[in-house]
């Protein structure tokens, strides 16, 4: 155990998030084909397509790690989308089904907030500047996306909800 | 199921997150015995005493809807939780045991702020501003404990892990 350092960490934690933004990636069709406003449906079409373009990122810091893009369970995120599927149940063709579906969306953004940005310091502590780089443009366009969350819920979302 | 309404919505989250603030308390002891850094230690014992009165608050808003404070099981905390676990056993005795940790307890800080941010959002639409307040005040402190562990984790905990 006592061998074990940042880089097996940082590591770890790559595998972590790689494996959740392709849970992400699988469950945001599904959410958005959920639901029922099209700004929300748009939203969560719209993150997907940037969701591939995070999984490159995330690929391409493997690549400069020289290692294969593996996965490892993550069990945080499959936590996080299973009380995202119970609110697609319990409130299929209920009116406050999207208020759910967008609370849900940004309890994914913020697990892949804390994620991006605890790899970009360690990626900065390590000497990885291309691979911090990487993150910090995810970590600002998952940033963006809660903002985005936030609008279209106070806006639209909860008041069709309420 | 196309009686449920916003304000089911909201209970069921309001339990969620009493469910984890109770879950946090149980797992803050014992990272912070995990903990080698003097300040992580400190900062997770602080956290503790703050997240009782945390807890106090959902009490008030359980008292305000009227309801028997009462958990839902949150399998989002427990996956959460989960992969802290991992990182102290499998991190024990490495000195990046506490980036681990501190990272864990980020995330665990990222759960709440996007729940509360929910809440809040949620108890302003249906016309509980004492909830709202309540709330608000709970999403600051969430803020600034993860401000104050970036930080940590910079000038101190990552510095020693590398």
């Amino acid at each position: 155990m006592a061998d074990k350092q940042l880089d097996d960490l940082f590591l770890d934690t790559l595998k972590d998030i790689y494996y959740a933004e392709r849970q992400i990636l699988k469950a945001l069709p599904k959410m958005a084909k959920a639901a029922s406003s099209p700004e929300l449906r748009a939203g969560f079409e719209q993150h997907h397509t940037e969701t591939e373009g995070q999984v490159e990122r995330l690929e391409r810091v493997f690549e400069i790690l020289g290692k294969t893009p593996r996965g490892k369970t993550c069990d945080a995120i499959l936590g996080i989308l299973d009380e995202g599927k119970s609110i697609m149940e319990e409130f299929k063709d209920s009116p406050a089904l999207d208020a759910g579906l967008a609370a849900a969306a940004q309890a994914v953004e913020h697990y892949e907030i804390a994620r991006y940005g605890t790899l970009r310091a360690w990626a900065m502590q390590l000497g990885h500047k291309e691979a911090a780089d990487l993150f910090g443009q995810t970590l600002a366009e998952e940033e963006a996306t809660d903002k985005k969350l936030s609008q279209l819920a106070t806006s639209v979302v909860n008041k069709k909800a309420a």
